[in-house]
């Protein structure tokens, strides 16, 4: 099923939408959409509309859908924040597009002892795009935000609560977290130093393992994410239902 | 620190060790080893042995190191194979780096009903190549196995015994096994058939769902691995140690 992303939509009444610039290039030209299609639009901050292709220019300028009215779905639970240096090069890319498959709420870039480097805002603004592709491939009525760099002592203290988690090799195995929200901390591939253990420990997050090997930032990020995230739900979401059915 | 895979290496007795090709050429020119340098040798068949550099040729045409007598380890447990159809170009190289690091045991194409193209014997060579490589970046002293393709009712059926999981959004949430040997079933990006579904249960096995969202086939395959191997141990390893001090 193709979809579109609009975030400016508001998709709360039903009707005509017509999409424009590369979203209707895309789905012409290289998605070959045809008249009556069923396609579905979403904007990206909780609400998805089915909706049917009407009219499209054969040129790709535009594209008319008649939409239904949007349907309210709530993010998944827990809401997972993961913050780790960023990797070079496109594994950065990666891992954005990963982690928003599996599931996490957003990405922060960390700064540690061991050191990383900012990504430049251009580079930050692709991110953004990578998140919103992933979220039409997988469906999520929620793009995966990109949110500020933080340094490890500030993000062992989240300003909207839940608990820190901080992938270790010293610590104990992790498993799926309960409904709270969860911040979740990856370090640079040289580890981390004994002192940010301890400050760690100190404000209270929990150390925990997440595999038997050495992984690089983004397998490490993508792995802890999906044990965390490994019984979440979506409220509202028909995929639960399902799930119930066969426990 | 730098390791070496020798697979031709029995490293039961200490001795001095002379590596030539491509392993000396990458470890001088690109790595620039310097005598004196602690380094590992692995076997990729459960063999590990502390070594230092001795000698080497400026041009990389060989190194000679002074190696210990070699450590047996065991694999990870539980040993898990992952069967799924080969993912498209670079994406197929990407899931078995991934699954190396996670600890997989091997990795298997399947053919299954929404079909899949069979690897061309020259990129099955290359994938070991790159498990190779992963074994030797994150430490693991068995090399993850490619094992030839199967179709999908024979994957049911493993020879060696143990669990069958099959993904599947209709399942209920999977978490992590006992010790016992798994055979993880991941289907194409079209989903299984109906009947395939009904020929997993037929022959027991367990359908469980390892994320919120549709995820492309290497993204499943990696976050379904982490969850199934999130208490695997590796009998002998010292992390296990360090794991259990901080419990």
């Amino acid at each position: 099923m193709h979809r579109f992303l609009l975030e400016q939509a508001e998709l709360s009444t039903p009707g005509v939408i017509r999409i424009q610039g590369e979203e209707a290039r895309h789905a012409v030209r290289v998605r070959r959409l045809r008249e009556g299609e069923a396609v579905q639009v979403l904007n990206g901050r909780g609400t998805a509309a089915d909706a049917s292709v009407l009219a499209m220019d054969p040129k790709g300028r535009w594209v008319d859908i008649q939409g239904d009215q949007g349907v309210r779905i709530e993010p998944a639970r827990p809401r997972l924040e993961v913050c780790c240096p960023p990797p070079k090069g496109d594994r950065l890319g990666q891992l954005i597009d990963t982690l928003s498959q599996v599931g996490a709420a957003s990405w922060r870039p960390l700064r540690c002892d061991r050191g990383s480097k900012t990504p430049p805002p251009n580079k930050i603004e692709r991110l953004a795009r990578v998140a919103g592709e992933a979220a039409k491939q997988c469906g999520r009525a929620w793009v995966l935000r990109i949110e500020p760099e933080t340094d490890f002592d500030a993000a062992l203290l989240p300003e909207q609560g839940g608990r820190v988690i901080v992938g270790d090799s010293s610590g104990s195995d992790a498993g799926a977290t309960g409904g709270a929200p969860v911040r979740l901390l990856i370090g640079p591939e040289g580890g981390w130093t004994p002192g940010e253990l301890e400050r760690a420990r100190a404000a209270g997050a929990t150390i925990a393992r997440f595999g038997v090997h050495t992984m690089r930032i983004e397998t490490a990020a993508l792995g802890a994410a999906a044990i965390l995230l490994s019984n979440a739900t979506i409220p509202g979401d028909p995929r639960n239902t399902q799930a119930e059915a066969h426990p």
